[in-house]
């Protein structure tokens, strides 16, 4: 089993809301850049997925519980294991806490689905996304 | 019982990504759209909660499934229904249809908790804000 | 000549900063959506430039003058006008203005170029496009 | 004379638009990107200046010459000169090009001004602020 799979993210003047937080949508764009990070050790990075390879990973289903707020200038740690792999589809779970006092800030899951373009057919997972998905998937 | 309140978002020509259908993100915002929408209605309208009486409303979960995608152009529309209300927060579901041929897209659930602000405390929900989601309460 | 061109845009909850004002690169979101909006009278409106014409108007100049803030819950007044039509290009300026008082909030210029896509080589601007432009055209 | 201050950005799959190219407006938030990580040297870093300082940089002019498109997947460097410094205000000039082949994408420029916060007045720029600005003046 590897350790999760992390990246850091510095909050922006610009991704909190009126209130002074970040707005919890964005979230889910930050755990899609993790997901993005983990892809980007594939031959061609992530990006050749969709460009060379044709082959697209929608989110089907998405969901965040929110424990405490973020704030403009804190980092954010998000780090990605993988649930469970099915033939098409990976269900990933990211833990986001702030890095100066490691406190819980938010538990996101996604399930995506391997699809291919333009017609988001499903398919079976790849063997190497397969391959990199399993090393990080969560054991106990 | 209230039929559902709903609005009606137009896809913009940069809410699509590099696959061209809606960054699965963006949901949420508009789900979001539509409450600002529904709380439009109270005195002064959404912002004042926020501005003048110091009230938020943070999502404390958000769940999505995404059932077929839209495009740029597409009309989508949101129709908010409350599924509960307890003492400090309100559940919230969401039906994204796309206008064209009422296919399903996606079905959205928010909770949000009123909360002080700037402390962020949650508190009873104000009586004519709690007067409001009453209103939209799903029966069967 | 006809009167300006014009869109209200009520500012969202994220669209403000840390510092609560709107960031300054919405703005150019906010005219793109008014010439959007113009485009829309245009048979099959604007999406269908692009999704059935093969059509693009990418900007290749964008500039802003930035007088007073806007906050959560302003209604923003967005005035277009045409100020220039060349072969392949037109310039758009368009005037911010917060509907509440009629404080002038920015000024904004934009130059788009007719490109045919997927290849984005400029083209001569097509006679129904430039018809509507014509009929926006400030004169004095 | 130093060298420009650079940052690199791997563009993301939400930040190109419906014609598969980076949507205009978000080029504005890479050099606000760039400028926060030259502030990022200030003690207590960028953020502090708004949190603990109370000082704002909003943006009073913005433009920005458009040569090349990016698409997904693309790394862009973004190196900051500063142009000219005022008693309040500060010129940048940002030069956007593409790593992989060193084509430039696009010029910016931005104007900002030192105001106090929240009464956005401007004052005269704080002597650590304008001896970061100074190191990072272009010369010919």
């Amino acid at each position: 089993m590897s350790p999760p799979f992390a990246i850091v993210h510095r909050v922006r003047i610009d991704e909190v809301d009126a209130a002074g937080v970040v707005f919890f949508p964005r979230y889910f764009g930050w755990c899609h850049d993790a997901m993005a990070g983990l892809l980007e050790s594939l031959e061609g990075g992530y990006a050749s997925l969709l460009t060379r390879r044709s082959i697209g990973l929608p989110t089907v289903h998405a969901e965040a519980d929110y424990v405490a707020p973020l704030r403009f200038g804190d980092d954010a740690g998000i780090a990605l294991t993988v649930d469970a792999i099915g033939v098409s589809s990976c269900t990933m779970a990211f833990r986001i806490s702030r890095i100066a006092d490691a406190v819980r800030i938010a538990t996101v899951r996604h399930v995506v689905v391997l699809t291919e373009l333009p017609a988001m057919r499903s398919r079976p997972i790849d063997d190497d996304v397969r391959a990199l998905f399993e090393r990080h998937r969560a054991t106990l």
